[in-house]
């Protein structure tokens, strides 16, 4: 039999694919159809006129089919950081800005320019699965730092949590899985205590085009030393219906970047170009209809919250961008529940269990809600099935 | 200053690139443009019916755009499932076959899989630069295997490298940089000593549509246990011009499969859909057009062999799919050589050191010419410069 890899073996398979899985087999009738809340996928392609300019690029440009620059094409490369100095009152040049075969792959380079086997990364729970599995497969432990009220976590708890082995801090804001939004002076105390301890401060905000505040949501970008400190990260997948390119982004200092050319040469060589310039048509081309977007995603965050809100026994612990965070009023762990809510409530949600470890009595009690593939029909379709539901 | 993984701080930066950096500020008159012969790499596009196809994909399948299974989409792993059933006369399963982010992925992704931090592989020298990139960046230790006449590896020889930290023995057949076609019975002998000693063989078969032999080339496959050893790897880059949608093939049994899963949906969530529609038109639509294009590849491989023949002091040590591997006849080292190449006769070649270890002499004898990218003229441009040269 072929060698494994103790730390691959460890690691714990993937959710999403495992949520597909539980569907296999089973049948769903016509007058109460599945609805499936477990992927923060968009379900519709993009707008028409992006899948034109697409398809145009594909016909005719030879390089939509070549390979392009490790770190990714220079235009798009140019435009985030434009946009991304404006809308953060900062500086960030294109040369501190690299792209990604999706956002995934930019945590992945991130970590790997920063930490091995052996050492730490301090992790929130409830914690976005991918990031958990990345640092187990590399033999890396995530310290957890559990979230308190508004699913924000403490940076002066954190600091209790830093080590010699310590070498980042992973934050993602707005959250997933809880939808919480972190204030700006709570990313500034992580900033802070990062750049005293000498940590980075990974920070992913694939979700910031559905924040629903206005304005930028640190000012982290206006400190000029931000490099010494920060890596942020970004997808284009959500705002501009590009799941399927995959095409994100990572900002870091420019000596950083030669490390994350390294990694992304080898496990990449470059992301692909056609996506590329899909994301850099959404930008130039897109900017009102993704403000449409976020205005829809903030109208069905409302009807959550009121929804769950009137609902006996559940409490809405987070809520924003795609996703809620939620505790459930019944005696079982939510795996189990999760199961029974499919077979017997046709609905589809991922149990805490999957965002946190398996022993933390909160993995039972919750459940996560990525709601934003429902309309607002179908979240009043959701909640009537969670307040007909008895397990 | 945030910290650096000192496992990726060893690591070289992509060759590739840095040849790119070579040429910043070089201008090349009219009479003598540029011949790049540095990268394995389509300058074409796509022929204009698959360019075409996937135009129409982006345009009005919705499933062009979202998110895919992270093993692929089925109907590409079928096809290929079928394709190399019958190519090499043996059986494979879809569930077999994961589509990854172009072939360096499935070569990170099959490493994972077997080995961790402090681990061994081994690995002949010259070899593939971003396999010995993850290899360091992943803290494993490439054995190197040196190759002996006709740029082949001895199976004898690596038995005697195995301790009880090796975990795999990786092969590329043809080979990068050596263009070497390894025959069946040396892979047989491979495959036999893997098992033997409980290691994975990681056969890496890229440039297998340009194999000037036919038929398959080993009969691996056809043991129905194949799958306690051998892992497969291929790209779809070369054969159908998809570089810059970077897709590429795993194969492996499916217990390994559910570990693939893991490190595919971490680093990647799932291959572009586009890259893989396209690749799964090209596989049923191109075969013609693929014969065609490695008979072209055969011709110039034969112009190769027959200029640097002619050629007084240089040494065609091997040569074959899209490289030739040569030892050239002065008396400074490679690396200084490539660049008195570039700014002397105009031509790009990547310096033996990037293939081998710096200590190993043979690294500075020797370039590798990648030389798919040049039709007939080009390749006696290159002779007639390479010629006309002195250092």
């Amino acid at each position: 039999m072929l060698p494994l890899n103790p730390a691959l073996a460890a690691t714990f398979r993937p959710p999403v694919m495992e949520a597909r899985r539980w569907l296999e087999g089973l049948t769903f009738p016509p007058e109460r159809p599945l609805i499936n809340l477990s992927q923060a996928a968009p379900v519709e392609p993009p707008p028409e006129a992006l899948r034109r300019a697409m398809a145009e690029a594909a016909l005719q440009r030879p390089d939509a089919h070549l390979y392009g620059p490790v770190l990714g094409r220079p235009d798009l490369r140019e435009a985030v950081a434009r946009d991304w100095s404006r809308a953060y009152a900062g500086t960030i040049r294109a040369d501190e800005v690299a792209i990604t075969q999706g956002c995934n792959q930019a945590f992945c380079a991130a970590i790997q320019t920063l930490a091995r086997a052996g050492d730490e990364v301090i992790l929130p729970t409830p914690w976005y699965f991918n990031h958990k599995m990345w640092l187990d497969m590399q033999g890396i432990r995530a310290v957890p730092l559990r979230c308190g009220p508004g699913m924000l976590p403490d940076a002066a708890e954190a600091a209790r949590l830093v080590s010699d082995r310590s070498r980042a801090i992973v934050l993602v804001s707005p959250n997933n899985p809880s939808g919480a939004e972190y204030p700006a002076e709570l990313l500034r105390g992580f900033f802070d205590l990062a750049r005293s301890r000498g940590l980075a401060l990974v920070l992913d905000e694939t979700y910031r085009d559905f924040d629903a505040r206005e304005g930028a949501p640190h000012d982290l970008f206006a400190d000029p030393d931000w490099g010494d400190t920060l890596i942020h990260l970004y997808s284009f997948s959500k705002a501009y219906r590009l799941t399927g390119h995959r095409v994100g982004a990572l900002i870091a200092n420019p000596a950083r970047m030669a490390e994350v050319e390294k990694f992304l040469d080898t496990v990449a060589i470059c992301a692909g170009q056609l996506g590329q310039i899909g994301a850099a048509w959404g930008m130039a081309n897109l900017r009102d209809w993704l403000a449409g977007e976020r205005a829809e995603i903030l109208a069905r965050r409302r009807a959550m919250a009121q929804g769950m809100a009137a609902l006996p026994g559940w409490r809405v612990k987070g809520c924003g961008a795609y996703f809620a965070w939620v505790e459930h009023p019944f005696a079982m762990p939510a795996p189990e529940l999760a199961q029974r809510l499919l077979r017997q409530a046709g609905v589809l949600l991922l149990p805490g269990s999957m965002f946190m470890p398996a022993d933390d009595p909160e993995a039972a009690r919750h459940l996560r809600i990525a709601f934003a593939n429902a309309d607002r029909d179908g979240i009043a379709a959701l909640m009537r099935r969670l307040e007909a539901f008895r397990p």
